[in-house]
């Protein structure tokens, strides 16, 4: 038997599968960014019992992991192949766990015109009687017409239930309509009307529970991807899904189930019903957009990156597996491209980037991160995998923005370190934005070049050299929850250049082919969790942002989840959706003849 | 265990219940007319072993079983109540089983202009390339342009598999269509577009697979409706429905799997994939029609009777249960009033009724008699519950055509009677067209007054004085299969004059009500399987069909079947048989002041 700790899940050991596997389908959540294909070195678990019942660690291990960690009993979890049958008792440490994201749903306050595709009419619907003939829906669409709406179409589950309806509630009822064209629900008057607008990002889930007859939010909810046990980033999905065959419905049910729960959850937490849930607007990058819809996404794994649909779809709840109230419906924003999906047009429609209004930019930093450059004329937008980093992963001592994550860092001229964590506990490792300040500070203070190298000449306080390379300390063993030194070494350093460069790559050569500077920005938008927590200065200074003025910057958090909220509230706004959709101008940056150049100058650790 | 032979179905032993409930539940198949509330004695079924465990016969068995039936084990299945645990083995007698119809399924030969509502269109599909963005269905659409088709909507199945379906088939495919507007299935060019036209009968099923494209009948499929196990007219299926939690739902499976069934078996004959049904169109009476679409029509069972829905409608063939090809659709023809459904609408576009050519009459007989009357300016419709009397049941004797039924009878001047039997086998039974002819010869020979009063004085050949009243002899004992003795009763023809006044009292009314006489009629259509095998001069010697010349006579069997393969050929038969529907006046009957002296007139054996 294998039992992850502390979980408690178990089953029954197969020789040839790696923990990793084991745990995936088990649902055991074990951070492994790589998907599980051993280079990311995250997913360190620790074998309690039955070492001996696994093949000894590989090279990848041996040099990933410190010897006195391996003689602990830490192993990787997508190295660790179990060759014996017996007990197996894996402990699955903290740091190597991806649970309570401290999640950032906010998002920016935008006003919509009221204008919800589902509406409730209040009717009375005339019984029947000997000698007036004609079908109880007859009678329905004769009360709607009453009141100014023409039913073009019922759902066969209204029908279903249209008699027992109409006498429990005494021929008085709420009609449901969707577009005001179709009937999806048979009510009590005076049930309130409710959608959840959900953000599907690769990583974070968010759900908003709104009223939107009166466009109040109701409730928020988040979660983890439980989809991130599958690969933390779009690539090692789709790798999951090209090379395993159950692969693509697990990343399925995983996701429908979570959306499920969340439902249920943000319906409890507001104490409504579920049943009064008539729709949910779904934004999310073009994976996961394909994912919840059960599309076959392969063709976004390889050149020309082709997605299946970009247009708009609304679709039976039912259908995909999501259940809310009777005749739910799913809507999908549009996608632009493989790689700029729905979660960008959302964008897009929060900051009001549509509207005419001078020169912006739009960044949502993520594991992929997406620009929209528009101007008076035109749009064009880009994305660049700018990698996990900000997540914690590649990252010695990285984690996510949980409990105890270092979020803010400054260095004195003295070399004194001052960092602040996550709810203010003792320090685990550093999170993204306390990776920026660092790699910023460092280079304030000349700890290192903007080249990125770090000084090793031993006359620098903090600086010491380990069977790693040459690391900064941040928070001594002595200092912090982990009983080991935090660092940031060269090698995060190397890490945190590549990110930034990719995403400084995609803004300079989108400003570039628009025939701009960053001087020429009317004002900078900056979007996603990362995003809005890290330091602006810290991220200017290190060439990740254009060196524009703080007042043009705003940092607006989940922004796609806003536009979802916004489409959920407002069939113009579903409409302007399409419409910018169409007109953005995907860039591929891949093809552009100065794009390797671009992104060797932006590895520089100096303002752009 | 409860056992049943010969089927072998078996199931732990219930306290309580009786062997009808237990032999539905397992799918047994049992003839319940009454639907088990124990008034037609059909039920009968053998105990071999387990006597004891059930409680002793009722007054009801006693009166309906002869003693020496009851010695032999026979009981009652409705009556017969388990009390005890312990093996009983309960044989079904062939009287006793509902199988093998000799089926009627051929209708008319009528003739549509192919449109059908699914098409196929042969597209080359432009492959994604790097510089050309844009998603795979973007370029469907624009292949359908090509071919002059604006696709507005996509199925979900559809896009699912999108992206695997155009590689594996290189970029070309059949796209299907639904009303040239909804995408429904990508697949192989050359690709047969298959449908299935059903009519649902209460008591049997019929299914013609056809070819939409070329308009052939690939073949047919007939079955009983396995639904007769819960009771065998309308009325009684209602209350099995109101009366028991989960009888909607059984009747909804049940019909259901078995329509899923014959689509299976008629592809299998025609040696056609499923995978190529992508429209079913159905119709059925009122009842049938509203659990086939799995509406709850409790509202049919009471005055005023009103359906739920009356026109035509269609849905996800996924979403009633129901199984072809991916996409399929499930097509309803339109109903016009609770006792009047879409079957009859079919039959009106079968034979024509809606052009103006005369005044005409159409009289479908079933357990429930649909007629409806179209002259130039008008078309007016009834309904008359002639019951199952000519199904076979209620008569002593009766039993369904099969195999060994009586089907003909003549009676010579002295008094010898001759009959023929379905398949030329030992007589079992006598079937409804048996029945008629025989009480017809009666009365001509004068065995039978024209008020149904069996000559009883003991001078006529063959009439017999049982424990049952008078007898007429048909098939001695020593004669037939059974080795008793095949009698018509005074009691049978009781049922015969109320079932045939049924009929006539409603062709009256319509008549009457439309200020015409039977002699104005320009032609008269016999619907229905027992209309098109009975014979028209009996029928017309004892007053269930007007007396006018024959030559304006056509029985046209399964014209409802007719009718729902025009709607699954042409768009404009949908139209028609939409427009029809609401022309259609429906006549209610028993509200009618003359209703109850036109029926007891009816009752007697004499043209009219």
């Amino acid at each position: 038997m294998l039992y992850f700790q502390p979980d408690g899940k178990h089953a029954p050991v197969k020789v040839g599968q790696t923990l990793l596997d084991a745990a995936q389908v088990l649902g055991v959540e074990i951070d492994a960014v790589c998907g599980g294909v051993g280079t990311c070195a995250e997913c360190r678990v620790i074998v309690k019992e039955g070492r001996e019942l696994l093949r000894r660690p590989t090279e990848y291990e041996v040099n990933s992991l410190v010897p006195e960690d391996l003689d602990f009993g830490y192993r990787l979890a997508c190295e660790a192949v179990i060759k014996g049958d017996g007990l197996i008792t894996v402990e699955v440490p903290e740091e190597s766990r991806g649970t309570k994201h401290r999640l950032q749903s906010e998002g920016l306050d935008t006003h919509v015109k009221l204008e919800p595709a589902v509406n409730a009419f209040q009717i009375v619907v005339e019984p029947p009687v000997l000698d007036s003939p004609g079908s109880m829906y007859e009678r329905v669409e004769q009360a709607l017409k009453n009141v100014g709406v023409r039913a073009e179409d019922v759902d066969q589950g209204v029908l279903a239930g249209m008699g027992p309806t109409l006498r429990r509630l005494g021929w008085r009822a709420s009609a449901v309509l969707y577009n005001d064209r179709r009937l999806i629900a048979l009510t009590e008057s005076g049930k309130p009307v409710l959608g959840m607008a959900f953000d599907i990002g690769t990583t974070k889930l968010a759900g908003y529970l709104m009223n939107v007859t009166s466009g109040e939010l109701l409730s928020k909810v988040s979660r983890v991807n439980p989809q991130v046990v599958y690969g933390e980033d779009v690539m090692t999905r789709l790798a999951y899904i090209l090379n395993e065959k159950e692969g693509l419905n697990r990343l399925v049910r995983s996701v429908r189930g979570a959306i499920n729960e969340m439902i249920e959850e943000a319906c409890s937490a507001a104490s409504v019903p579920r049943e009064s849930v008539r729709e949910i607007v779904l934004v999310g990058n073009t994976l996961m957009h394909h994912i919840v819809l059960g599309i076959e996404p392969s063709s976004l794994g390889a050149s020309p990156y082709s997605p299946v649909v970009n247009s708009s779809y609304a679709v039976e709840g039912e259908k995909i597996g999501l259940s809310g109230g009777s005749g739910l419906i799913a809507y999908t924003l549009p996608n632009v491209a493989g790689f700029v999906g729905a979660d960008c047009v959302g964008d897009v429609l929060a900051t009001g980037l549509d509207k005419p209004e001078g020169t912006r930019l739009l960044i949502d930093i993520g594991t992929n991160t997406e620009m929209v450059l528009c101007s008076e004329s035109a749009m064009s937008c880009a994305s660049s995998p700018s990698g996990p980093t900000f997540e914690g992963a590649h990252v010695r001592h990285g984690m996510r923005a949980l409990s105890g994550a270092i979020e803010r860092i400054s260095i004195d001229q003295s070399l004194n370190v001052r960092y602040s964590t996550v709810d203010g506990t003792p320090a685990r490792g550093i999170c993204g934005s306390g990776v920026v300040d660092a790699v910023s500070e460092m280079v304030k203070r000349g700890v290192l070049e903007r080249s990125g190298r770090m000084k090793g000449d031993g006359t620098l306080k903090g600086i010491v050299r380990s069977q790693h390379g040459l690391e900064y300390l941040v928070a001594g063993a002595s200092d912090n929850a982990i009983k080991k030194d935090i660092t940031v070494t060269q090698g995060d350093v190397r890490e945190v250049q590549k990110a930034k460069a990719a995403i400084a790559t995609g803004i300079k050569v989108l400003l570039d082919q628009a025939g701009f500077s960053g001087r020429d920005l009317d004002h900078v938008f900056v979007a996603g969790a990362f995003g809005s927590y890290m330091d602006i200065p810290s991220a200017i200074s290190i060439g990740m942002l254009p060196d524009i003025p703080l007042n043009k910057m705003t940092q607006v958090g989940n922004a796609a989840g806003t536009g979802a909220r916004m489409c959920l509230l407002s069939r113009r706004a579903r409409q302007t959706a399409e419409d910018t959709a169409k007109r953005m101008r995907y860039v591929e940056l891949a093809t552009r003849a100065d794009f390797q150049q671009t992104f060797l100058k932006s590895l520089e650790l100096a303002p752009y």
